[in-house]
């Protein structure tokens, strides 16, 4: 099953850049790396130790392709767990190019998209979810989704799991133990005990299985919808918020403006901002469209804001109590946040008859001023109120994968046979076979129970060098 | 004059990949990584030997951040000549800020563009020519300028002018010995060898200076225009000239096709080709600026490639000579190339009689179909024609660098000056102050003469982290 060829692959983003690092792995890779490296000191790389750096250059014939550092890892000390070579070099796209082409000359294959992961899952450097937490972490964007990545790498999901399928495979050796002396009616596995391990395993699944809206809503933002006219100050407010969070990053390359006015990161929790254009301004079109699209963005939302510009509210109150209620009513399990904008330009005797308008509306409210700073943590506190994130804090295990979820499920409808049987005192071998059929679950997760085409789906999903 | 901080920075390119290096240099980088970073096997790498790596993570408290490849260079056995602790960390940019930011945090600063590059040549790791070789190498897209970089780096440039101002410092000396011993009229310089020196200086130098203009060919492209209506085949001779050339690097992510109708690279020479619209189609139009856009992008080119189809020519050939004389009389210096395209479509009469008729123009001509791929390697071998590779092959030093060019032609009119003086018999006196500027401008180039402001301005060019 483990493939032999020694694979290539450009292993940092591509582009230029300072530096570039191509990473080769197999059998062969310190062999294929001597063949085109000339250490300025004539060492021959093949007899350097391993977590050794070597500077030189890339050479075929008499012909330099760059100078270079070049790091030996051997096998199994390594990432993929065979031996290892990452050439640093230039970071041309031409030299790049270059060096690739010609460890594909002098043997090397070309990687697959996830190849140096799906290898080091091969040799057990890794078991499979956490493998699979490898590309969660290359692709999160936030505290909260890197926090989960890294623990699950780390092996907190995988060790959970593998806890359990242990307790629950001594159980299934000595029910399966029963049968074989069948006729003699023995009991090897204390039935009490086993009741209180299924009731453990039930317990930690359910709890994972719920952790899986969590999850969902770390790994793809909570979905926000604004209802506010142009002008009411959205900008500013998602800039306001915005503003203390990423400010510290605002100057190192890599931050991009582009999509702030999109996703929102608060306190490492992502959010999703989904604009309407408000259901008043098409109040006079018949069957109007527009109704009909800003009704369809705020049924996505897991929360809605109605945002208004105190002013205006002033001027036509009755008008915008129109609109909420309208909302309120089409969807009365919806959470809606009112939130008044510029209230930095009302007086108190504004302020006050704003307050008291908008108490009768029983939703819940916040005052504040985008421009000004003003209310702006309060806003962050409600939204960050939507998401449970005590799991999150207490660094307990979070499912974000689908895949893990559904053989969760599939895990906790066997184990709830399992208990029926047991409460029902039906017949060992019947147990035995979901008992089978739970562990099987629980190997899904983990990868000891695996298949190409499964590992394919997987690994498909990588990047082309991880 | 050398800084003392602890400067870091991202060193492979921007955005998300497998992997990510984060490079840290200063008498304090190990101290300050070792202070975020915990092995696995429990190591204090400020105890480790340089040129080694270490597996461990970046934490903060209790807080982990990633588990990372640490690689360790002890100055001045580094890049930089200072300490460097290279972080190898996973790709996403959240990751690299979040380490970064740490770092910074820990007392690091932020690296300015080419800091470290200009820190090796401040601890005399590379000279001023061979540090601008660094960003030309980053930046070559080309098998030409990559090979002149390459070559600049390893200090071939250098070593020529440092070899050639050895020499000249010597008869310095004596000359301005003989200075203090000038009332008893000795001659510590011995004439002949000294001018025999200037003659080879003189050689060199011209050679370097006559080598810019191929080299500024090879890093800026040659520019080409194109005159030729739509539809005459102009893409498509593109991409027969390109296909041969790219094809095999059409498998390796970050070869872009955006370009390829503007920029061409043939046997590793940069082509620009600049499209213009013919100036026949503007004809009926008086005072047309169409015909004016045409002709001041011919005034740019260094060669102009009219090309035509064969097919339309035959039905009007006069008007098509008519255009091409137009051209060939306001510009009677610059290489014109009649292109015939789609002679696949002529038969053996018809070509006889295209043939006849273009070569009364007295102009180079080539015959070609670029969809059936004939006749494209005389096309290619034409365009190369226009560069005297002949140095390149030769492996000569070649200048490419504006600056360079400047010093070299202001140390020849030095060293004319000298030449001159001895010629003339002038006093010792004044030739000591000739060759002491020739001396000058000979270290302007390596960087033994330099600064702040030449400094500021040569690495502000870099990419950060270089």
């Amino acid at each position: 099953m483990i493939p032999h060829e020694t694979i290539v692959a450009l292993a940092t983003p591509s582009g230029a850049g300072a530096i570039a690092v191509i990473r080769l792995s197999g059998a062969d890779a310190i062999t294929i790396a001597a063949e085109v490296f000339e250490s300025v000191s004539g060492k021959d790389i093949s007899k350097q130790k391993t977590h050794t750096i070597h500077l030189g250059h890339i050479v075929d014939g008499t012909k330099v392709y760059d100078q270079v550092l070049l790091s030996i890892f051997k096998g199994p000390n390594s990432y993929t767990g065979e031996n290892v070579v990452e050439i640093s070099c230039h970071g041309s796209v031409f030299i790049q190019q270059q060096i690739i082409q010609l460890l594909l000359r002098k043997g090397a294959k070309m990687a697959q998209a996830g190849e140096f992961t799906l290898r080091a899952f091969l040799n057990a450097k890794l078991d499979l979810s956490q493998a699979e937490a490898v590309a969660d972490l290359i692709s999160s964007d936030n505290e909260a989704s890197h926090q989960i990545a890294m623990q699950q790498m780390r092996g907190g999901f995988s060790n959970e799991i593998a806890k359990l399928r242990e307790e629950l495979l001594n159980f299934a050796s000595l029910i399966e133990l029963e049968l074989d002396f069948a006729e003699e009616d023995v009991e090897f596995a204390d039935r009490t005990a086993f009741y209180e391990l299924l009731t453990r395993i039930e317990f930690v699944l359910k709890r994972l299985i719920d952790s899986f809206a969590v999850g969902n809503v770390i790994k793809n933002g909570i979905p926000v919808a604004i209802v506010g006219e142009p002008n009411v100050g959205k900008s500013t407010l998602l800039n306001a918020l915005l503003n203390e969070e990423r400010a510290i990053v605002s100057d190192i390359a890599g931050t991009t403006r582009d999509t702030i006015e999109d996703e929102l990161v608060i306190d490492g929790i992502g959010f999703r901002f989904i604009d309407t254009a408000g259901i008043r301004e098409t109040k006079d079109v018949v069957e109007s469209i527009g109704i009909q699209k800003t009704f369809e963005k705020i049924e996505q939302a897991q929360l809605v804001i109605y945002l208004m510009d105190s002013l205006k509210f002033q001027v036509s109150s009755s008008e915008f109590v129109v609109e909420i209620e309208k909302i309120k009513n089409k969807y009365p399990l919806k959470e809606i946040l009112i939130v008044a904008n510029k209230i930095d330009q009302l007086n108190e005797n504004e302020l006050q008859k704003l307050h008291q308008e908008l108490e009768t509306l029983n939703l819940k409210q916040i005052y504040l001023s985008a421009k000004q700073k003003i209310g702006i943590d309060e806003l962050k506190n409600q939204l960050l109120s939507l998401v449970n994130t005590g799991a999150l804090r207490n660094n307990e295990t979070i499912v974000t994968n689908t895949r893990h979820y559904d053989s969760l499920l599939k895990a906790l409808e066997e184990i709830q046979k399992v208990r029926f049987g047991l409460d029902n005192n039906i017949s060992s071998d019947f147990m035995a076979i979901d008992i089978r059929q739970a562990l099987f679950h629980f190997g899904e997760i983990t990868g000891q129970v695996s298949n190409d085409e499964l590992l394919g789906n997987i690994f498909a999903n990588f990047c082309i060098g991880k």
